[in-house]
């Protein structure tokens, strides 16, 4: 049995950023998949990992690890293999700016989309209303309870929408325009920073056709496909099961434009 | 001249951040003091510092870093002076969850009650409502605008405040229950954790005292008093100026009950 454990959803969002680290250092690992749309992540089994319900979560040897940008750092320093962080203290602090940035102000607004437009209808379909609210009421933190029923009942408002919409649109220029500066998002070498980002943004270009595609985003094409070229990333992306994570396979054509990839 | 140059606000939730660890790890800096109230942070010999117009920010040489904790790691790993980061990855990673959790769950839900009690009704004495409607439609970042909007308007909402509130309760007993297991906040030595723990918290006792007092929290008040004692706590708050970072004189006093404080 391998010494790390890794309790995980999709190669997406959260679950991927230790999923692909992991990989990345070669550091071998137990996967246990979460299925997040079966509520695996409120069931006893897990809650006794994790009594918050959350995931991803890790175990090394005893020790059990959560939050994701924080098991990345603990990753890169407590295993040997490729060094996923610059020697340089400037360095390091742009990675964490961008990593700062990206979990507290670009990803919950991808994730309301994901939510309202993904996990929420493929809850209802396999479970149906009843069943679903029963679900809910058994989540640990009352915010994620608020947030499945919103996702659920289609109770996101307009305005959080609207606001949402205009993170991504800023967030997505901002992204660009790094990439512009240098070969990865924030060092000179591949990062932490760029497993988190790739994460979060792998499906742009088909979730985002009009803000993100080889004519209106040549660094981040370029990027995501160097990332999705990397033998980890191929590896990682293998343990997905359901078509989130297949959409990945989008990174496959040479051109996207606008719309081409819906 | 000091070749760190720190824009900062009181010594108070982000702002004493970078300044707390500079006084601990012996670092000389000038010192550049950004009222807020009077809305420094938004004119244009700061902006040009930070385009975002948030507070606080620091040059080093020709950088310019911003995002607080990100700029407390970055202190620790650019300059020599006592280590903030223990070595041990567990300790490191341990360290990385509390300051997540504090900035991004619990400062936020103590900052709601700053601003509502605080911040804009003396935004409100200090200029009035048409020049502060001014000052405010010229805040850079538009989530900033509302925040002050809603500062300045009393317009934070029922179910905010007692969703804030509920997150200071939780926060609260977490950090309790985790003084109880060892000297400092997340490892056997001082470390960033502490630094972040006391800028959000070393006024609880005052505005919090139902919840935080000798009685309820002991282990947080022995926590508090200890990073109160430390010469460079006391060098720092040297450099408040309000009543808001006067008010860490309630940890001079040996017994504080409930409500004693307020």
């Amino acid at each position: 049995m391998a010494e790390i454990t890794l309790y995980h959803w999709e190669p997406n969002a959260n679950s991927g950023k230790p999923m692909l680290a992991l990989m990345e250092k070669g550091v071998p690992f137990t996967s246990h998949y979460i299925d997040m749309l079966q509520f695996d992540q409120h069931k006893p089994e897990y809650l006794a990992i994790n009594r918050q319900g959350t995931i991803p979560a890790m175990t090394h040897g005893d020790r059990v690890l959560v939050e994701s940008t924080a098991i990345m750092e603990y990753l890169d320093e407590a295993f040997a293999g490729p060094a996923l962080m610059p020697a340089g203290a400037r360095d390091r602090w742009r990675i964490r700016w961008w990593m700062k940035f990206m979990d507290q102000w670009l990803a919950p607004s991808f994730s309301m989309f994901g939510w309202k437009f993904f996990v929420g209808p493929n809850a209802i379909a396999a479970h149906g209303k009843d069943a679903l609210e029963a679900a809910i009421g058994r989540i640990p933190l009352p915010e994620r309870q608020v947030a499945w029923r919103k996702a659920v009942y289609g109770l996101f408002g307009e305005e959080e929408m609207a606001e949402s919409a205009r993170r991504i649109d800023v967030g997505i220029r901002m992204l660009e325009a790094e990439l512009g500066k240098r070969e990865w998002l924030a060092s000179d070498q591949y990062s932490l920073a760029d497993i988190n980002g790739f994460n979060l943004a792998y499906a742009m270009p088909l979730s985002q056709p009009h803000l993100a595609n080889d004519d209106l985003t040549p660094n981040i094409m370029r990027w995501l496909r160097a990332i999705y070229r990397r033998p980890a990333t191929r590896e990682c992306w293998k343990l997905g099961r359901t078509p989130m994570a297949a959409r990945v396979d989008i990174l496959e054509q040479d051109y996207i434009g606008q719309g081409a990839g819906a």
